[in-house]
């Protein structure tokens, strides 16, 4: 489950850093490259501030090749999607559900502190998506939508909690992304 | 000292944050992340640079509650206070002047170098109001004031100085903060 | 060779960090801080996400020493050049090449990965110039000029081609230094 949740985190979080760059008119080395600072941006924070380096890209190159074939496939269909910016919308709280678990699981097995758990949740569900907002110049995400850093905090709290009390990991998972994504889902 | 001009940095830069996040009214949620971006941004960089992992925080988890803390009493005490945005340069300026000293000792611990301190002193005290202004999408402090890095950079060099001199360092702590304090707030 | 590489990288990223400050009209300062940032930023951020800390400038101040008299060089030489923009750009070019030649070799060197060496030559390459223009609030030059990033890709991909094939380093910095820079200054 949360080997699912990793892949899936990177790929949709590439995917709305490449629909970035297609808002912008880059090229396809601006699609890749958008595509791999949003995909792994987060997860990078999160390996820095734990003291897990080199970072997890960097010890398994295949999330920086997942980043690429998804940039390559947003290049080659994006012009085909009317709105682009509703999708990466949708797939960034798809992306941010993912994370802010991933994130989650990663800090507790790290420091097996729940306040630290639920901080590096957050830190890497956010983090990519204002990566992508700040570079592309955009309107962050952050200052658009209230229920952003909420929805973050809320999937790594309630994964954190269920956890702590001892569920199975696939139980709390799952229970994570559901209240993320709804809380984000609703908000779009 | 040094124990006091960390928390109070952490605190004074949180309360500029959960300010920030107040004028850009965002929701309670929003409060507390802007307070520990702020609050624990330049430190996390120092510490990162360093190689001192994991960071302050993950190690002593108090900071982020104190951040919290923070960003909850601002949330509820902001809208009391009128001129909201002079109050968050005068906090700015005295975690600047907190953490130009901090950062220079912990530099100078870690390396024996005067250059690497001075350098660590001024990227911890101004990072997390850079953050704090890229992140909510103000007119950044570093191109609105000039002294804003000066300050900083005399508040290092005092400190480190003084210590290389062979000072007591409650003595060059002090120097320090009472530079970088006095040429910021002069600037205001 | 790959010695030289790094200094010129250094140097040149520095001059352009300054010519930012220049342009913003901050004072003395301000143009060390610009240097000192866009001089070590892309080097900074392939350490911390190889786990090479502490970071190169902490292990040798050399390079921040290095970066102060470039500051001040261009503070006191600047108003001398007419076409600031203009030189920032080709100062630009040079420092992207060299650094998508360095950033290369280390990732090369410290992961033995080919497709890890093309990623931290690119970072290297390019988080300089990103950090100068997001802080100076200059538009991006990411977002200005499309052969940015693939000028910097072409560079780590051209050497860490001739490094695999086992080609003399000389050879290799020399080529992927060639083709970044023929290719970022043909597209100002």
């Amino acid at each position: 489950m949360l080997y699912i949740l990793d892949y899936a985190g990177v790929v949709v979080f590439a995917a709305t850093g490449a629909l970035a760059a297609s808002r912008k008119q880059l090229d396809i080395i601006g699609f890749l490259f958008f595509a791999a600072l949003t995909g792994v941006g987060g997860g990078t924070l999160r390996d820095l501030v734990l003291g897990r380096t080199p970072v997890f890209w960097v010890i398994d190159p295949a999330y920086i090749l997942a980043c690429v074939a998804t940039g390559v496939v947003v290049f080659f269909a994006a012009h085909l999607v009317e709105w682009r910016y509703r999708l990466l919308l949708w797939l960034d709280a798809v992306g941010l559900a993912a994370y802010s678990v991933m994130g989650a699981a990663i800090g507790l097995a790290s420091t097996s502190s729940a306040s630290i758990a639920i901080v590096t949740g957050v830190l890497t569900a956010t983090c990519g998506g204002i990566l992508r907002d700040t570079l592309a110049d955009e309107a962050s995400v952050l200052l658009r939508s209230e229920v952003y850093i909420s929805a973050a905090l809320a999937g790594a709290g309630a994964f954190t909690l269920l956890e702590v009390l001892g569920m199975p990991s696939l139980a709390s998972s799952a229970a994570g992304f559901v209240v993320a994504f709804g809380l984000r889902g609703g908000g779009i």
